[in-house]
């Protein structure tokens, strides 16, 4: 019997997560305040987030303690399984080995409850009482709602009209678990009330429900903001899943030659190839092969420039120096609404910039094709977003079978796609539309970015 | 650190299914042929399944191997988890410890795919190139979408029309994984036909689409009929999670005082109690309870007489011995598909008739209720058939807290909601209706139960 899934058992789960800023082999760019320019210090960012995430941003520890508290709820769906992919690897009729490591079977459906809990954690310890967010697919708003609630914890989502109105799925998910969800752009916000008298047709994007939500809880003393993806402490948290891998894959007998992950803010692939990186950046693993992918329509590391840019539509966060498409750039309704953002974590510009990752671009009518291939050989319905690594796993494993190598493939599986069943009425149908470059827009975009 | 999960790895997943037949005090009433009157024999069924299942479906055999092939099937999901809802159990003050075996991580969300894997593999193995069927709720239909995908099998589902157009999510579901569906009543087959004469506005039932997947399985040399629940061999096949879940409350140290379950045809609570109920029988544990809960709306243990009836509308299928509400009922439009069969497993029937199970109805907003105390507890949103199981469940455990008594309370937990949302929104915005048990709907189905 040759084994389909690598299973850990809860007593087994990884109790630290891994932070890769001390193995940089270069410090990451410092954050700047958006009005004085000057590095932003931990007291600037105390009006939004609790102090515990703030030490987390910039720690030089390389392993933090999980809290019990955390862990306990974690040991509800975690540790997930470490899946190997015998059918589609059959059907491809390649010789390379196909993992997946798979977010699916949390409650929200994604691997977005890592850091949820974590951040709901916190900031109940440290007497917060109200929480607010944005959210694109609405996979974070319905994670964080679900970590709002084990937290007792009071939750406004800001989630993005065209998701809003795409995928009522996702705002009744966010409701049941006991918070609010408004459209954005909304007129609860000053944020959104100016895009509203510019254009009341406007279907939002990640970038303006963010400054709807900073706005929230800037202008509320019971209320701070947390974010589901782009920074340090987020990707901190999601190292769990890398963790846990790394044991599967001991268990397997194997070492992943590729690593395969879509980034949109880029947390759930940071948190699968961080824990790996550290023997690349050590010089043990040098051949190791990390590639991003994103959507030909936000083809943030593919196609945008290394600059400081606001994480916001409104400039009100601090600014980050990434790859970006500009913080007004406003990307094309693709159905993975996750991948839409205009910019990127900074950890992962920084290795990219490093040349210590790869990024691609793809379209999303083949990012479909392979998403139907894999529910047609794993039975798993992925996600939107995942899909996009589904498709450069087999463009990888097609080249291993002309190339004859056996070569150990790691997908990051970032969760089910239950919820974006209509796109894949879409695609079945031929009404599925793909998206180009948008070259235009990102150019007037970019001429947007702050002067640094 | 408590336990949440008890987790089985692949290699110790059960290679056997149970069967009840031998074990049961007294033989099971014989299915009679809907023609002659007369007990049905293997050659009547051959026209629609394949000899195996219909070997399995009159088996003397207390286990069954599991065909290697459908293991290798089983372990890309099984084994399930086993959970302690610890916060229920915190939220409620009980004394009671409450396990719930979560069937939600298959690929199809619920239980069903245990025995449409089985049921593709044999009738693949008997050369059968297409499969008609049909579905409710829509889980079964996509479950064997699923099943005939991994085994090559062209299928065809009719899908009971009220949930074709509420769920388009399932409907979606099956297309993705390759198989055709229709809306039923349809115009393919005389049955639908007829019905749609009659009401062209008809919502269709459960039994009604019966009708025409076994019409087309009859009428057609390549197609077999195929049934997700109801008959033995398909409750057969559910066994492994009760088998599965007596390893895993080994692991626990516990055994349970209280087993409960949704029935709609009873195939996903046989599953779990049937590898139980046989400690009842032999005498070993005679205190132990199993509660089978049932919709107010179709409450066929409850309400029903216990005599032969059809399986389905149109009076095609061989008369099986059973608790009915008469096989013409058209259930109210309860959220919970899965529930409104007119009829019931005869085994369930028969150890019901035993007085070895008891039953229960219940309305459906107290139920979604209870669904939602359950998402704001252990997260997991509930599919609208096992949402009954935790109110009863929550109705035990609160009994406990009275009395002082620590009881092990297990949950038959059969799937997400995830499809199902429409139906939360529904219940948190205050727009659901309570449906009384329809008597006068059901005194006129019960005159046409046929002349035995």
């Amino acid at each position: 019997m040759e084994r389909t899934k690598f299973i850990l058992d809860e007593k087994d789960m990884p109790t630290r997560w891994y932070n890769i800023l001390p193995d940089l082999p270069e410090p990451l760019p410092q954050v700047l305040h958006p009005g004085t320019k000057q590095p932003v210090t931990p007291d600037d960012l105390k009006p939004i987030f609790p102090m515990a995430l703030i030490m987390q941003e910039f720690s030089p520890e390389r392993y933090i303690e999980i809290p019990e508290e955390v862990q306990a709820i974690y040991r509800t769906w975690r540790p997930t399984i470490l899946h190997r992919a015998h059918r589609l690897e059959k059907a491809l009729d390649t010789p390379a080995k196909i993992f997946f490591k798979y977010e699916g079977t949390s409650q929200a459906g994604s691997h977005k409850p890592n850091t949820a809990v974590a951040q709901a954690y916190y900031n109940k310890k440290e007497g917060v009482k109200r929480i607010a967010t944005e959210t694109g697919a609405g996979q974070w708003g319905s994670a964080l709602a679900m970590g709002c609630m084990f937290f007792d914890i009071e939750l406004k989502v800001y989630m993005v009209k065209i998701s809003y109105e795409q995928k009522p799925y996702r705002r009744i998910l966010i409701e049941t678990w006991g918070a609010t969800v408004v459209p954005s752009p909304s007129t609860d916000t000053k944020a959104g009330r100016d895009i509203l008298a510019q254009d009341p047709e406007c279907t939002g994007s990640l970038g303006l429900a963010i400054s709807e939500a900073v706005e929230d809880a800037a202008t509320r003393d019971d209320t701070n903001y947390s974010l589901g993806s782009v920074l340090n402490h987020v990707l901190l948290h999601q190292t769990i899943i890398g963790e846990e891998t790394r044991k599967q894959m001991e268990m397997a007998g194997e070492y992943p030659d590729i690593i395969i992950g879509c980034i949109g803010g880029g947390s759930n692939f940071a948190g699968q190839f961080l824990p790996w990186i550290r023997d690349k950046i050590s010089g043990e693993k040098p051949d190791l092969r990390i590639i991003c992918v994103e959507p030909k329509a936000a083809p943030t590391l593919t196609k945008g420039p290394y600059a400081y840019d606001f994480g916001d539509v409104a400039g009100l966060t601090p600014l980050l120096k990434m790859y970006t498409l500009g913080h007004t750039f406003i990307p094309s309704p693709i159905h993975a609404g996750g991948l839409r953002y205009h910019g990127m974590a900074p950890i992962i510009c920084h290795l990219y910039n490093l040349g210590l990752i790869e990024a691609r671009a793809e379209y999303q009518i083949p990012v479909f094709e392979a998403g139907v291939k894999f529910a047609r050989t794993e039975g798993i319905i992925t996600a939107p977003e995942p899909c996009h690594n589904v498709k450069v796993a087999i463009d990888e494993a097609l080249k291993c079978k002309e190339s004859g190598e056996s070569k150990n493939i790691l997908i990051a599986h970032s969760g089910h796609g239950h919820f974006d069943l209509a796109a894949y009425d879409e695609y079945l149908s031929g009404r599925m539309k793909d998206y180009e470059f948008p070259e235009d827009k990102v150019k007037e975009a970019l001429t947007h970015l702050p002067k640094v």
